[in-house]
């Protein structure tokens, strides 16, 4: 990277600043703000290439590119906070094509009077979200709207990413007598959100359980290539994501209750809150769906990755012409696992 | 594309609905609007893979990846609207790496409230220019925020392409004694927005510029393969892009204010508005860098192009330590032609 030749009069003020109409423009203010801020927190060859376009190369093969734009109200809570999100969220749509994550963009739309200091936490946040990840942000775009036609910071992150040879994974895939795994213990994030913004408390701190797949993803690809379907169950949780494979497939599913791994203080908090766990948003959660045979080796080696350890057996995919998603409940009864309607949980992520 | 099967009990109402925040759950209402909006505008094959993802094969070489956000404002202007700006913003970027864009992301930040009928509006004037380039939008997402908390509509939009062999444009590969060229006049972009949010009219309108541009880059590299730097000049126009290609590379640069194309109505508005063209918003040009040997010939190809037919030599590169952009002015004087300070002119792409 070369010196800064612009000449900035003074640095940017990343304690007591604030992002203003200039910082978008076009000009100085903005190309001050890129070099301070973004590109310090980012640095890497791609954005040293200064370019407003990232050059690289990249393996033959099939490719898959994903996009999220993340609104997340708060943008700090517990566990995260709007930059790792805007990270792990769109590896994860990279990844849930069994693809590895190589290359991110970030654009953001940032509100006149947002703190700089805010800004700064969050870019620092994405850029070790990035670094931990192994998938560098490689461009960005950063416009600036007035007080009141914003709400504080926007990120947009888009991911491209190569699926290894032999891998087909996609939600049309599922089968009548696939299983249903989940990687872990279901609604922490949705429960995250509206927790604080309800400002309640109960005893513990309920964290978000935002995270990179990307290595899961990968181990499991390599214990059973022929993984049929995987999807992060986010916005709408299990019940709506599950509905789209059904829907997507052609088929029906049945979960069964007493199987499906929620945490105690989840459970309650949901109670509470008058939210349902399984339409409790994830963001470090995925659903795979493969032949029942695989399934074994599919839990052993979601297992044994950091990410996977309480994987579990929540279900299977059944013949069903109306694409319906049933749970066997505790009681012993069934009862249909409809789409979300309406807006649970607005601006989860 | 599979028959919907969500059950809607009745479809979007695209005449008099307006987005609420449903519409961003996640849940059955956005898979509507996905479905009955974006997906029917938009329609191709890798949006039907229904995932949240596109997968594509991409030919062996070296790939470029650029995004933007749009936050315009009005978002319909005269020669264009927000949605084809985002289409051609986007394409721009990947072109002006001298590669052939294959494929879009586009992701949404809707306000609460916003009409149906011009978020419409909005995606068909998209779809047509990615129709029209060429290069279609594969994958995409869509948010909701509260009223108050938006502006209508923000759309960032991602594109990939692929960089022919041999070709290696940069903006850090300006030398001095290279020819400096534009496709065509200068500034209306900047001009159609500026004049329309003062409500002023000029007897005929100025139209917005906005187009997207790589078409004539194929043609200018199959003429001249080592163009050295390319770049569009958006925000901050003609004099702040010059400004970051003379940093970028260590070089100076002198242009010649006869030689540079700008329209005399534009001229008079700029005059009326304040503004100096040179600073101002360009959607449809580019400014091109090669060695002066290659102008002659870069200048037939651009000429023969329906996007190049006014293009001009404007200047040359210079050597130049303190890297200066100046202008020889018509009174045969000289000036320093700065970055844009300040905010001229704010959300404007």
């Amino acid at each position: 990277m070369n010196k800064p030749r612009t000449g900035y009069i003074r640095p940017l003020d990343l304690k007591h600043g604030r992002v203003d109409m200039s910082h978008g423009s076009g000009g100085r203010a903005m190309a001050q703000l890129i070099e301070e801020l973004f590109m310090a927190a980012f640095d890497n060859e791609f954005l040293r290439q200064q370019n407003d376009q990232a050059s690289f190369q990249v393996p033959p093969g099939r490719m898959v590119m994903a996009t999220d734009a993340h609104v997340v109200s708060p943008l700090f809570f517990p566990g995260g906070d709007i930059g790792c999100l805007s990270v792990h969220g769109t590896i994860n749509d990279v990844a849930m094509a069994g693809a590895v994550p190589l290359y991110l963009s970030a654009s953001f739309i940032l509100e006149e009077g947002f703190p700089l200091a805010d800004l700064a936490r969050i870019v620092e946040s994405m850029a070790r979200a990035s670094r931990e990840a192994g998938v560098p942000v490689v461009t960005g775009d950063t416009k600036v709207v007035e007080r009141g036609k914003g709400d504080g910071v926007f990120i947009t992150t888009t991911g491209v990413g190569v699926v290894p040879e032999g891998v087909n994974i996609s939600g049309d895939r599922a089968r009548p007598g696939d299983a249903i795994i989940v990687n872990g213990p279901l609604g922490d994030h949705g429960v995250a959100i509206m927790s604080l913004r309800e400002n309640l408390s109960f005893g513990t701190t309920i964290q978000s359980d935002t995270a990179a797949l990307h290595g899961l993803v990968a181990a499991m690809v390599a214990a059973v290539p022929d993984i049929h379907a995987l999807r992060d169950p986010t916005r709408g949780g299990l019940a709506t994501t599950l509905n789209e494979i059904a829907r997507q497939s052609g088929v029906g599913m049945m979960l069964r209750e007493s199987a499906l791994p929620i945490r105690a203080e989840v459970r309650a908090a949901c109670e509470f809150l008058g939210l349902d766990p399984l339409y409790s948003a994830n963001e470090g959660k995925l659903i795979a769906i493969c032949r029942n045979e695989d399934a074994p080796a599919l839990l052993a080696a979601m297992r044994a990755h950091p990410l996977g350890r309480e994987a579990a057996l929540v279900g299977e995919v059944i013949p069903d012409d109306h694409h319906f998603v049933q749970m066997e409940t505790t009681f012993g009864g069934k009862r249909i696992v409809d789409w979300l309607t309406g807006e649970q949980l607005p601006r989860i992520c």
